[in-house]
């Protein structure tokens, strides 16, 4: 049995996320739109010829987009990496791609070995947002005191327990993480808000930029977040930022564990 | 009447093209997509409260996108230029945005008084084009050699008679233009390809895009392009490259009618 990776694109504007909807989900609507997970593993099983199940390293939200999220699978097939590539994406949509096909160590597991996961955050603060953008950013039309949110965005590095930015779905698991990174670019009526963890809770990205956006138009000061991060409680931080303003840019291993 | 002059950006993928589809077009085919203008006059009557011409630069085709297209209309409404823009982003579908509205002098025509403009065309030189380039670039497997395309592209910048690379439809008026600049530019997998000129003809951006991507793969030699534009005649370029690579960038006007 080979171990594959996979580097995957996709534009999340018309999936339900990553993950394939299970029967335990609590929702009782039913889910029209198609997951990624989903659709990779139906034009693996065609293109391998074999039922194969796909490993993420981690779930995306509905609408969150991913430049670079990475999966594994294991395949009796004897079929080379390019060509598996090639076939891949000759069947998907055009808004899923795969970058790269690679073989790697059996141990290598996508979400398991994952050491740290980059995300970027994309807003525009404008009156409008161009066509060009408006499918993978957040527009936002008030103004933004840029300084004030990284004043308020230094209190979120390390290591913390993160719970008052964790949706409440899941309050019963372990809420430590870590950042590595966060980074506010800016570039004319762009922001770019760049987050690196060793783990994620569930929105937690994205309840950071709702916070950090209340601070940057003045209704949290920036020292607030220390406080809000204290708490412990999800009522205290701001809203939950839109999907579609996120994107998956990198999932980092370690390097022993990455290829053959 | 105040003349006013709008910028306008969209993603071309929708719509049936700039222009309205008028009873005088030979289609026979009911069109089902929407004209860029049309609903634009139709939102600007909205805004306006009165029944406006909207007088663009020129057509775009079908699929073929706009981060510059200029407009202008003459209106007795006495609403100021920031409210005009507020109002019509706030009703136009977001792959139409308005960048700019401003008051011009009465003079000022959008088609007539424009000086040059300025096309770029986007390919993906690659096995897959990203999901978050795909909409707005043609999509190349093939090597290709853009050294030769740069040689090519020489013989076509000046004043010419550019007849071989208009689409059949409108042989009987006159083909002369002059290409200001041709610059291909690229950067990893993607190439540009900038062409400014006094006027187009039609189909003349795609007609030589698709000519130069034949020298590019080798199937023309980049002298023939100096036969092509001597022959005077369509068969001897290459095919039509696809709408979608292409975008108006920019419409040049004499700084003195360009505001009051």
């Amino acid at each position: 049995m080979r171990n594959i990776k996979l580097l995957i694109e996709y534009d999340g504007t018309n999936y339900c996320g990553w993950q394939i909807q299970g029967r335990n989900q609590k929702s009782e609507i039913r889910i029209q739109k198609k997951s990624v997970q989903g659709i990779l593993e139906k034009v693996l099983a065609r293109v391998l010829q074999e039922k194969t199940k796909l490993i993420g390293s981690g779930r995306t939200d509905a609408g969150v987009h991913a430049r670079g999220q990475v999966a594994n699978f294991r395949t009796k097939s004897a079929l080379d990496c390019p060509s598996i590539q090639k076939a891949l994406n000759s069947i998907l949509p055009h808004d899923i791609r795969i970058e790269q096909v690679k073989p790697v160590q059996p141990q290598f597991h996508a979400r398991f070995k994952a050491k740290s996961k980059l995300y970027c955050y994309t807003i525009v603060n404008n009156s409008f947002a161009s066509p060009f953008q408006y499918r993978w950013c957040h527009l936002v039309k008030h103004p933004l005191d840029i300084k004030k949110m990284r004043q308020g965005s230094c209190y979120l590095i390390g290591k913390h327990n993160f719970r008052s930015f964790q949706s409440n779905d899941h309050q019963q698991r372990p809420s430590l993480r870590t950042i590595k990174r966060l980074n506010i670019r800016n570039s004319r009526d762009m922001i770019y808000l760049d987050v690196e963890a060793d783990g994620f809770l569930y929105r937690m990205v994205r309840n950071i930029v709702g916070t950090l956006l209340e601070v940057g138009r003045g209704r949290l000061k920036p020292e607030s977040i220390k406080q809000i991060l204290r708490a412990k409680n999800r009522i205290y931080a701001g809203p939950c930022a839109p999907a579609k303003g996120l994107c998956l840019m990198e999932v980092r291993y370690k390097k022993d564990v990455n290829a053959i």
